[in-house]
């Protein structure tokens, strides 16, 4: 029987160029965050299904490959549902995880922590150009830390990093949950109803203004709400002073502090960076994640519809494994979506010399073969990159392949010495 | 409901002090593989069921992570047993993927290819102290050679390696498929019992030559054949006329050129290599992977009980995706194992330089904040190490616990900046 020669449905064999930019930035990363003072660390693919589920996980806890029981525990007759028979499944981020892995680890590791995790996460999404079921993710974290230094830093680590890897002209657009709260309650939407509302103004992208207040009439709101609402945001300017200001109109529909923690953030920022990056305050941002208690970002590249990254404040996560809040923040870039933007740029790695290939023909003397490959290891000692080969019966076709793989310096072994 | 804190069963959290081991030794890997023109690859670490059952797996099969179907897909009610519930699983090695790989990429890939592959495994194993159910391996694989080429390449990659790493006075033991089977052939064995003497043999190093006569004899097998056989391995030497003599008593049993191959390989190993290692012929090494079809090789440490890497030809496997075979010769290294190896040994990875630490009071104003993170900016911007951390109230036993993580510069700054 002929085996399956395709990798399994939405996930993908990863050939040698790709390789080659992925592990640069992934060296990039691992470099610029450590500078950061980032430690890296590693959790299990594999996580318990209790955790996968316990509603940390917003809409992908739906998307999760389940991993069956083994050996006794395995009962086919007596299971009524598909969770009888499962006890993990593969991880659909890294946060979770991280969550987890602190609770576990916190006596041995620093506080506050600073932790690094690149890894892949499962989802069984619908294949589609570009989304695959297992990626890498990259995420940076504060763990133990309230203050908004934590932001600050995840961004500036962020933004450095960017920068390194070539990304310019992109924007951090930033929010805090609780202004979003605080505009939601100023205008009188009740409290229950606020993810609704912010699932309608996550469109305002896509939809403009006027699509929003149809959206909100849709559902129901009368058309005062709305029309206070929105005005809110015509309103808001895109910087320190805008976070401000609308604080102020908030302030008996939020806590004054809070405004004026991101807006600080902002400032600290902007005077920091010498990158070439705006920060701006954007009242619409949202971002999905149930788990989220504060501050939140998503960076903007142009050009590329979506973000190449977000994260923002959850303080409340690790409590639920430990019974006890940590204050937490994190950063994820979108990993997989530089390599695509790169490699769609034609990205080439750079600083590498030049490579060698030693050809040797077939049936050539063992004397001509270890003299050949004693050369290549002397070479090699030295840093050199060096290939010994068969030689192929159309050597121009090896040559021209190998010429596309960087090989620039040629040297050929035959039977006969004088050919 | 509290969530689990500790990692599924059988499997770990990687603390930060492992994590800086394991990402110094996989650069080692990269650079020192690179060097011999192997290409890194990636393959899915979910594969079809279809393929991990195909019987290349040994033992192996037994062990695997089955991975539910989803949606419409799965159907509790008419699933008579388990694999109507399944249709991947996590892969428990590398090769079975990578066969498959080359079977997919081949057009794309140099011939011949040689590729290295590090990423994790699952295997659903009784979990043991320093046996995981997660863990990595890391091969390099020729494909498309049928020469001996291949295997001096790759056991000279192998050992190179192993002494950048700092390893030393380790043994490569050596022996072919074709010479184990000429043996038994030779004393008079039929072929279908092979395995079972194989299996048997494969014991030597614990039970030595008697237990593995008494066993033998203990499965039927008669006094006279066991003798001839036994006798064998007292008479052959460990080097490369070791192997040439074995090759002319067999000479009516298996083919002389198989044995010459041999001989010349650890000829030409012994000549070009300037580690430190031994290779030595064994005619004991028995590997138990079913796909072998030739040489076969493992690493010995001294004072390290059991293999620190092996590896060996498997021609047929990639015809089994194909219809046409693919020569094949592969090396993986026991990477769990070389890291546990380190950290025993205490193994700190070379060439950090000083890392700072900047410790903030809270309640600093914002300027000297952003003061503190600005110097900390320019000292980043020369590759210099610098963690930004909030001061805690008990300093003293913060900084131990930063100058065990190898900060030895301190910075503070305080609300009076007099104090």
């Amino acid at each position: 029987m002929a085996l399956k020669k395709k990798p399994v449905t939405g996930m993908k064999d990863i050939l040698p160029a790709e390789m080659q930019v992925r592990e640069y930035v992934m060296n990039q990363i691992r470099e610029t965050y450590g500078g950061f003072g980032f430690h890296s660390i590693e959790t299990p693919c594999v996580e318990h299904i209790e955790n996968l589920t316990s509603k940390q996980g917003g809409d992908n806890e739906k998307l999760i490959f389940k991993i069956m029981k083994r050996g006794e525990k395995l009962n086919l007759e007596t299971a009524q549902a598909e969770n009888d028979l499962v006890d993990s499944g593969l991880r659909y981020d890294l946060t979770v995880p991280l969550s987890r892995y602190y609770s576990n680890n916190a006596a041995s590791l620093a506080a506050p922590f600073k932790s690094l995790q690149m890894g892949s996460v499962w989802r069984a999404d619908r294949p589609q150009k570009g989304r695959f079921r297992q990626f890498v993710q990259c995420d940076i974290d504060i763990l133990g830390d309230s203050t908004r230094l934590a932001e600050i830093e995840l961004i500036l680590a962020t933004t450095t990093l960017l920068g390194k890897i070539g990304f310019k002209g992109y924007t951090v657009r930033i929010n805090d949950r609780n202004i979003l709260k605080g505009m939601a309650a100023f205008c009188g939407f009740p409290e229950e109803s606020y993810d609704q509302v912010f699932i309608i103004l996550d469109k305002m992208d896509k939809i403009g203004m006027d699509g929003v207040a149809r959206e909100l009439a849709e559902v129901g709101y009368d058309e005062e709400k709305i029309k206070k609402y929105l005005s809110l945001f015509e309103s808001a300017t895109t910087d320190a002073a805008g976070v401000r200001s609308l604080g102020s109109v908030l302030k008996d529909a939020m806590d004054q502090e809070q405004a004026e923690n991101l807006a600080a953030i902002i400032d600290s920022v902007s005077q920091i960076t010498t990158s070439q990056f705006h920060i701006v305050f954007d009242p619409t941002l949202v971002r999905g994640m149930s788990y989220y208690t504060g501050t939140i970002f998503e960076i903007q590249v142009d050009g590329f519809p979506g973000s190449v990254g977000g994260g923002g404040r959850y303080d409340k996560m690790i409590g639920k494994f430990t019974g006890m809040d940590t204050p937490a923040c994190g950063f994820s870039i979108g990993f997989e979506r530089i390599i695509t933007i790169l490699m769609d740029e034609g990205f080439t790695v750079p600083g590498k010399e030049d490579k060698v290939a030693f050809l040797i023909e077939k049936g050539v003397s063992d004397d001509v073969m270890n003299g050949a490959i004693k050369e290549a290891m002397e070479e090699r000692a030295k840093g050199v990159t060096v290939l010994v080969s068969q030689m192929n019966k159309n050597k121009k076709f090896q040559k021209e392949g190998l010429e596309k793989e960087g090989y620039t310096l040629f040297k050929e072994f035959y039977k006969d010495a004088l050919k």
